[in-house]
Protein backbone atom coordinates (compact mmCIF):
# COMPACT_ATOMS: atom_id res chain seq x y z
CA UNK A 1 0.00 0.00 0.00
CA UNK A 2 1.49 3.32 -1.16
CA UNK A 3 0.19 6.08 1.33
CA UNK A 4 -0.92 9.40 -0.55
CA UNK A 5 1.65 11.66 -1.93
CA UNK A 6 0.33 14.33 -0.29
CA UNK A 7 0.18 13.19 3.21
CA UNK A 8 3.52 11.86 2.77
CA UNK A 9 4.89 14.83 2.44
CA UNK A 10 2.81 15.71 5.07
CA UNK A 11 4.63 13.26 7.24
CA UNK A 12 8.23 14.68 5.54
CA UNK A 13 7.32 18.24 6.20
CA UNK A 14 6.50 17.85 9.50
CA UNK A 15 9.91 16.87 10.73
CA UNK A 16 11.19 20.62 10.43
CA UNK A 17 9.31 20.62 13.92
CA UNK A 18 12.28 20.31 16.85
CA UNK A 19 11.92 16.93 18.40
CA UNK A 20 9.96 15.14 15.62
CA UNK A 21 10.81 11.98 14.19
CA UNK A 22 9.06 9.36 11.39
CA UNK A 23 7.00 8.18 14.37
CA UNK A 24 5.51 11.61 15.70
CA UNK A 25 5.21 13.35 12.26
CA UNK A 26 2.70 10.47 11.45
CA UNK A 27 1.07 10.81 14.35
CA UNK A 28 0.34 14.43 13.83
CA UNK A 29 -0.67 14.13 10.35
CA UNK A 30 -2.83 11.63 11.01
CA UNK A 31 -4.54 13.12 14.02
CA UNK A 32 -4.67 16.81 12.00
CA UNK A 33 -6.80 14.71 8.85
CA UNK A 34 -8.90 12.82 11.04
CA UNK A 35 -9.97 15.52 13.72
CA UNK A 36 -8.75 19.30 13.61
CA UNK A 37 -8.91 19.95 9.88
CA UNK A 38 -9.75 23.40 10.84
CA UNK A 39 -6.90 23.67 13.25
CA UNK A 40 -4.15 22.59 10.90
CA UNK A 41 -5.61 25.21 8.23
CA UNK A 42 -5.17 28.07 10.89
CA UNK A 43 -1.89 26.46 11.90
CA UNK A 44 -0.62 26.80 8.68
CA UNK A 45 -1.74 30.22 8.17
CA UNK A 46 -0.44 31.40 11.25
CA UNK A 47 2.74 29.87 10.15
CA UNK A 48 2.83 31.84 6.93
CA UNK A 49 1.76 35.14 8.73
CA UNK A 50 4.60 35.04 11.38
CA UNK A 51 7.68 34.26 8.63
CA UNK A 52 5.66 36.70 6.66
CA UNK A 53 5.66 39.42 9.25
CA UNK A 54 8.21 38.46 12.16
CA UNK A 55 11.44 39.89 12.11
CA UNK A 56 14.12 41.00 13.81
CA UNK A 57 14.63 44.20 16.04
CA UNK A 58 17.20 46.41 14.83
CA UNK A 59 19.16 47.44 18.42
CA UNK A 60 18.44 44.54 20.34
CA UNK A 61 17.67 40.77 17.37
CA UNK A 62 14.92 40.03 19.20
CA UNK A 63 11.69 39.46 17.59
CA UNK A 64 9.52 41.93 16.27
CA UNK A 65 6.73 43.14 13.63
CA UNK A 66 7.84 46.83 13.75
CA UNK A 67 11.84 48.27 13.09
CA UNK A 68 11.83 48.56 16.86
CA UNK A 69 10.75 46.36 19.50
CA UNK A 70 8.50 47.32 22.22
CA UNK A 71 11.51 47.37 24.76
CA UNK A 72 13.53 49.13 22.27
CA UNK A 73 11.12 51.52 21.70
CA UNK A 74 9.74 52.10 25.20
CA UNK A 75 10.92 55.35 27.02
CA UNK A 76 10.42 53.23 30.79
CA UNK A 77 13.08 50.85 30.57
CA UNK A 78 16.67 51.94 32.29
CA UNK A 79 19.09 52.26 29.49
CA UNK A 80 22.19 52.54 31.14
CA UNK A 81 21.82 48.49 31.59
CA UNK A 82 22.02 45.93 29.03
CA UNK A 83 21.63 42.46 29.18
CA UNK A 84 22.92 39.84 26.69
CA UNK A 85 21.60 36.72 26.36
CA UNK A 86 21.59 34.05 23.73
CA UNK A 87 18.11 34.11 22.56
CA UNK A 88 14.54 35.76 22.08
CA UNK A 89 13.37 32.76 24.12
CA UNK A 90 15.90 33.72 26.70
CA UNK A 91 14.96 37.20 26.88
CA UNK A 92 11.35 35.91 27.17
CA UNK A 93 12.62 34.04 30.37
CA UNK A 94 14.13 36.78 31.63
CA UNK A 95 11.41 38.98 31.19
CA UNK A 96 8.95 36.95 33.45
CA UNK A 97 10.86 37.35 36.39
CA UNK A 98 10.13 40.65 36.12
CA UNK A 99 13.37 42.34 38.32
CA UNK A 100 15.10 43.95 35.11
CA UNK A 101 14.09 47.36 34.14
CA UNK A 102 16.90 47.80 31.73
CA UNK A 103 17.45 46.96 27.68
CA UNK A 104 18.52 43.75 26.13
CA UNK A 105 20.49 42.52 23.62
CA UNK A 106 19.93 39.18 21.81
CA UNK A 107 23.01 37.25 20.43
CA UNK A 108 21.21 34.59 18.80
CA UNK A 109 23.74 32.29 19.22
CA UNK A 110 26.72 31.61 20.86
CA UNK A 111 30.20 31.46 20.21
CA UNK A 112 31.19 27.37 19.02
CA UNK A 113 34.46 27.13 17.70
CA UNK A 114 33.71 23.35 17.12
CA UNK A 115 30.57 24.70 14.41
CA UNK A 116 32.60 27.51 13.28
CA UNK A 117 30.72 29.96 14.77
CA UNK A 118 33.50 33.02 16.23
CA UNK A 119 33.38 36.27 16.83
CA UNK A 120 32.88 37.13 13.76
CA UNK A 121 29.94 35.42 12.56
CA UNK A 122 28.42 35.93 16.28
CA UNK A 123 28.63 40.11 14.93
CA UNK A 124 29.93 40.84 17.93
CA UNK A 125 31.25 43.73 17.32
CA UNK A 126 28.16 45.09 16.84
CA UNK A 127 27.22 44.38 20.62
CA UNK A 128 30.57 45.97 21.58
CA UNK A 129 29.61 49.47 19.33
CA UNK A 130 25.97 49.09 21.22
CA UNK A 131 27.48 48.58 24.41
CA UNK A 132 30.33 51.94 24.12
CA UNK A 133 27.19 53.98 23.08
CA UNK A 134 27.87 56.28 25.99
CA UNK A 135 24.67 55.25 27.61
CA UNK A 136 25.22 51.83 28.51
CA UNK A 137 26.93 51.87 32.01
CA UNK A 138 26.75 48.17 32.94
CA UNK A 139 26.58 44.67 30.81
CA UNK A 140 24.74 41.78 32.42
CA UNK A 141 26.20 38.64 30.83
CA UNK A 142 22.39 36.49 30.89
CA UNK A 143 24.23 33.77 28.66
CA UNK A 144 23.67 29.80 29.60
CA UNK A 145 26.15 28.02 31.65
CA UNK A 146 26.72 25.79 29.28
CA UNK A 147 30.55 24.94 28.00
CA UNK A 148 29.75 27.15 24.90
CA UNK A 149 28.07 29.79 27.00
CA UNK A 150 30.65 30.24 29.33
CA UNK A 151 33.21 30.92 26.70
CA UNK A 152 30.43 33.58 25.43
CA UNK A 153 30.64 35.22 28.58
CA UNK A 154 34.43 35.06 29.26
CA UNK A 155 35.01 36.64 26.02
CA UNK A 156 32.53 38.99 26.18
CA UNK A 157 33.36 39.96 29.48
CA UNK A 158 37.41 40.34 28.58
CA UNK A 159 36.24 42.68 25.38
CA UNK A 160 33.79 44.60 27.27
CA UNK A 161 35.99 45.06 30.55
CA UNK A 162 38.73 46.24 27.97
CA UNK A 163 36.61 48.85 26.88
CA UNK A 164 35.94 50.08 30.32
CA UNK A 165 32.71 49.01 30.86
CA UNK A 166 31.08 47.59 34.23
CA UNK A 167 30.28 43.66 33.42
CA UNK A 168 28.36 41.50 35.81
CA UNK A 169 27.30 37.62 35.27
CA UNK A 170 24.11 36.25 36.72
CA UNK A 171 24.60 33.77 39.27
CA UNK A 172 25.14 30.32 39.80
CA UNK A 173 24.12 28.04 42.75
CA UNK A 174 21.21 25.86 44.16
CA UNK A 175 17.95 26.67 42.66
CA UNK A 176 15.20 28.09 44.88
CA UNK A 177 13.71 24.97 47.05
CA UNK A 178 16.81 23.41 45.85
CA UNK A 179 18.62 20.87 48.37
CA UNK A 180 22.04 19.75 49.20
CA UNK A 181 21.42 16.13 48.42
CA UNK A 182 20.15 16.18 45.12
CA UNK A 183 21.57 18.88 43.34
CA UNK A 184 25.07 17.66 41.09
CA UNK A 185 28.21 18.31 42.67
CA UNK A 186 29.20 20.70 40.03
CA UNK A 187 26.66 23.43 41.09
CA UNK A 188 27.33 22.71 44.69
CA UNK A 189 31.51 23.19 44.02
CA UNK A 190 30.34 26.47 42.70
CA UNK A 191 27.71 27.55 45.05
CA UNK A 192 30.38 27.21 47.82
CA UNK A 193 33.02 28.98 45.62
CA UNK A 194 30.72 31.69 45.08
CA UNK A 195 29.29 31.74 48.82
CA UNK A 196 28.33 35.78 49.88
CA UNK A 197 28.69 37.35 52.88
CA UNK A 198 25.84 36.94 55.39
CA UNK A 199 24.70 40.45 56.22
CA UNK B 1 7.44 42.75 27.37
CA UNK B 2 4.34 42.11 25.07
CA UNK B 3 5.08 39.30 22.48
CA UNK B 4 4.57 40.36 18.97
CA UNK B 5 1.03 39.94 17.94
CA UNK B 6 1.66 36.74 14.94
CA UNK B 7 4.19 35.17 17.00
CA UNK B 8 1.78 35.18 19.72
CA UNK B 9 -0.63 33.72 17.57
CA UNK B 10 1.88 30.65 15.89
CA UNK B 11 2.24 29.64 19.62
CA UNK B 12 -1.57 28.75 19.81
CA UNK B 13 -1.84 27.02 16.88
CA UNK B 14 0.74 25.23 17.23
CA UNK B 15 -1.35 23.83 20.36
CA UNK B 16 -3.33 21.49 17.49
CA UNK B 17 -0.55 19.09 17.21
CA UNK B 18 -0.89 16.33 19.51
CA UNK B 19 0.91 16.26 22.83
CA UNK B 20 2.27 19.88 22.44
CA UNK B 21 1.74 22.36 25.75
CA UNK B 22 2.12 25.85 25.66
CA UNK B 23 6.17 25.00 26.33
CA UNK B 24 6.71 23.08 23.30
CA UNK B 25 4.92 25.03 20.80
CA UNK B 26 7.23 28.25 22.14
CA UNK B 27 10.44 26.17 21.09
CA UNK B 28 8.99 25.04 17.49
CA UNK B 29 8.22 28.58 17.47
CA UNK B 30 11.41 29.93 17.72
CA UNK B 31 13.22 26.96 16.40
CA UNK B 32 11.00 27.80 13.01
CA UNK B 33 11.59 31.21 12.86
CA UNK B 34 15.51 31.21 14.46
CA UNK B 35 16.59 28.12 12.20
CA UNK B 36 14.26 27.01 9.37
CA UNK B 37 11.90 29.82 7.70
CA UNK B 38 12.02 27.55 4.75
CA UNK B 39 10.98 24.40 5.84
CA UNK B 40 8.13 26.74 8.37
CA UNK B 41 7.05 27.86 4.63
CA UNK B 42 6.69 23.95 3.52
CA UNK B 43 5.28 22.71 6.42
CA UNK B 44 2.25 25.27 5.76
CA UNK B 45 2.01 24.05 2.53
CA UNK B 46 1.89 20.84 2.86
CA UNK B 47 -0.40 21.21 5.45
CA UNK B 48 -3.17 22.92 3.00
CA UNK B 49 -2.04 20.72 0.55
CA UNK B 50 -2.78 17.43 2.63
CA UNK B 51 -6.02 19.19 3.92
CA UNK B 52 -7.38 20.19 0.62
CA UNK B 53 -6.45 16.89 -1.20
CA UNK B 54 -6.64 13.86 1.35
CA UNK B 55 -9.99 12.56 1.45
CA UNK B 56 -11.74 9.37 3.00
CA UNK B 57 -11.50 5.82 0.52
CA UNK B 58 -15.59 5.25 -0.28
CA UNK B 59 -15.00 2.22 0.30
CA UNK B 60 -12.90 1.64 3.40
CA UNK B 61 -12.47 4.61 4.98
CA UNK B 62 -8.75 5.18 4.85
CA UNK B 63 -6.49 8.70 3.11
CA UNK B 64 -6.43 8.35 -0.28
CA UNK B 65 -6.41 11.20 -2.84
CA UNK B 66 -8.49 9.47 -5.13
CA UNK B 67 -12.42 7.90 -5.09
CA UNK B 68 -11.13 4.76 -3.88
CA UNK B 69 -7.90 4.36 -2.33
CA UNK B 70 -4.71 2.03 -3.72
CA UNK B 71 -6.30 -1.31 -2.16
CA UNK B 72 -9.85 -1.10 -2.92
CA UNK B 73 -8.97 0.00 -6.71
CA UNK B 74 -6.27 -3.08 -6.67
CA UNK B 75 -6.91 -6.45 -8.21
CA UNK B 76 -4.35 -8.19 -6.54
CA UNK B 77 -6.09 -8.52 -2.80
CA UNK B 78 -7.80 -11.46 -1.86
CA UNK B 79 -11.78 -9.69 -1.79
CA UNK B 80 -12.82 -12.79 0.45
CA UNK B 81 -10.94 -11.17 3.16
CA UNK B 82 -11.52 -7.70 5.08
CA UNK B 83 -9.79 -6.83 8.10
CA UNK B 84 -11.28 -4.28 10.19
CA UNK B 85 -8.77 -1.39 12.49
CA UNK B 86 -9.87 1.68 14.20
CA UNK B 87 -7.37 4.36 12.28
CA UNK B 88 -5.74 4.85 8.78
CA UNK B 89 -2.50 4.44 11.37
CA UNK B 90 -2.95 0.56 12.76
CA UNK B 91 -3.92 0.33 8.66
CA UNK B 92 -0.38 1.00 8.09
CA UNK B 93 1.34 -0.54 10.33
CA UNK B 94 -1.11 -3.74 9.94
CA UNK B 95 0.45 -3.51 5.84
CA UNK B 96 3.81 -3.04 7.25
CA UNK B 97 4.13 -6.75 8.43
CA UNK B 98 3.09 -7.89 5.05
CA UNK B 99 1.49 -10.86 6.13
CA UNK B 100 -2.30 -9.89 5.00
CA UNK B 101 -3.30 -9.94 0.93
CA UNK B 102 -6.97 -9.03 2.23
CA UNK B 103 -9.18 -5.83 2.19
CA UNK B 104 -9.92 -3.34 5.18
CA UNK B 105 -12.29 -1.57 6.83
CA UNK B 106 -11.14 1.58 8.86
CA UNK B 107 -13.62 2.58 11.56
CA UNK B 108 -12.28 6.05 12.18
CA UNK B 109 -13.06 5.71 15.83
CA UNK B 110 -14.06 2.65 18.39
CA UNK B 111 -17.33 2.07 20.75
CA UNK B 112 -17.13 4.79 23.86
CA UNK B 113 -20.22 5.02 24.82
CA UNK B 114 -19.11 7.26 27.48
CA UNK B 115 -18.14 9.64 24.76
CA UNK B 116 -21.67 9.33 23.44
CA UNK B 117 -20.22 7.21 20.13
CA UNK B 118 -22.47 3.99 20.01
CA UNK B 119 -23.06 1.89 16.77
CA UNK B 120 -24.76 4.64 14.66
CA UNK B 121 -21.90 7.20 15.21
CA UNK B 122 -19.57 4.87 13.90
CA UNK B 123 -22.01 3.82 10.81
CA UNK B 124 -21.49 0.27 11.66
CA UNK B 125 -23.98 -0.27 9.85
CA UNK B 126 -21.79 0.76 6.96
CA UNK B 127 -19.34 -2.14 7.62
CA UNK B 128 -22.42 -4.51 7.93
CA UNK B 129 -23.82 -3.92 4.49
CA UNK B 130 -20.45 -4.14 3.10
CA UNK B 131 -19.38 -7.62 5.26
CA UNK B 132 -22.60 -9.29 3.78
CA UNK B 133 -21.82 -7.98 -0.29
CA UNK B 134 -21.64 -11.97 -0.62
CA UNK B 135 -18.07 -11.40 -1.59
CA UNK B 136 -16.54 -11.17 2.06
CA UNK B 137 -16.23 -14.56 3.44
CA UNK B 138 -13.90 -14.20 6.61
CA UNK B 139 -13.62 -10.08 8.67
CA UNK B 140 -10.66 -10.49 10.88
CA UNK B 141 -11.27 -7.92 14.02
CA UNK B 142 -7.86 -5.86 14.50
CA UNK B 143 -9.24 -2.84 16.72
CA UNK B 144 -6.96 -2.36 19.66
CA UNK B 145 -7.08 -4.10 22.87
CA UNK B 146 -8.09 -1.57 25.11
CA UNK B 147 -11.35 -1.86 26.85
CA UNK B 148 -13.12 0.47 23.99
CA UNK B 149 -11.20 -1.59 20.98
CA UNK B 150 -12.21 -4.84 22.86
CA UNK B 151 -15.79 -3.63 23.30
CA UNK B 152 -15.72 -2.69 19.90
CA UNK B 153 -14.53 -6.50 18.78
CA UNK B 154 -16.98 -7.57 20.59
CA UNK B 155 -20.31 -5.77 19.30
CA UNK B 156 -18.76 -6.48 15.73
CA UNK B 157 -18.14 -10.18 16.50
CA UNK B 158 -22.25 -10.70 17.53
CA UNK B 159 -23.36 -9.11 14.53
CA UNK B 160 -21.07 -10.79 11.76
CA UNK B 161 -21.45 -13.79 13.19
CA UNK B 162 -25.28 -13.61 13.70
CA UNK B 163 -25.44 -13.01 9.64
CA UNK B 164 -23.54 -16.39 9.51
CA UNK B 165 -19.85 -14.98 8.68
CA UNK B 166 -16.91 -16.32 9.92
CA UNK B 167 -15.12 -13.96 12.59
CA UNK B 168 -11.48 -13.93 13.45
CA UNK B 169 -9.47 -11.52 16.46
CA UNK B 170 -5.91 -11.27 15.85
CA UNK B 171 -4.25 -12.98 19.12
CA UNK B 172 -2.96 -11.49 22.24
CA UNK B 173 -0.13 -12.91 23.76
CA UNK B 174 3.90 -12.15 24.74
CA UNK B 175 5.41 -10.25 22.15
CA UNK B 176 8.64 -11.51 20.00
CA UNK B 177 11.03 -11.36 22.19
CA UNK B 178 9.20 -10.82 25.05
CA UNK B 179 10.47 -12.64 28.58
CA UNK B 180 7.80 -13.34 31.43
CA UNK B 181 9.83 -11.70 34.02
CA UNK B 182 8.95 -8.34 32.37
CA UNK B 183 5.57 -8.65 30.91
CA UNK B 184 2.69 -7.07 32.95
CA UNK B 185 0.22 -9.97 34.00
CA UNK B 186 -2.74 -9.36 32.54
CA UNK B 187 -0.85 -10.11 29.14
CA UNK B 188 1.15 -13.23 30.87
CA UNK B 189 -2.43 -14.31 31.46
CA UNK B 190 -4.22 -14.02 28.58
CA UNK B 191 -0.54 -15.99 26.70
CA UNK B 192 -1.76 -18.54 29.50
CA UNK B 193 -5.72 -18.99 28.83
CA UNK B 194 -5.35 -18.46 24.69
CA UNK B 195 -2.08 -21.38 24.83
CA UNK B 196 -1.99 -22.98 21.24
CA UNK B 197 -1.24 -27.05 20.99
CA UNK B 198 2.30 -27.32 20.01
CA UNK B 199 2.18 -29.88 16.85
Amino acid sequence: MSTPGRLQSLFDALRVLPGVGPKSAQRMAYHLLERDRDGALELARAMEAAIAHVRHCERCNTFTEDVLCDLCASARRDTSLLCVVETPADQMRMEQTQTYAGLYYVLLGRLSPLDGIGPRELHLDRLLRRATDGVVAEVILATNFTAEGEATAHYLGESLRARGLRVSRIARGLPVGGELEYVDSGTLAQAFIERRPVT
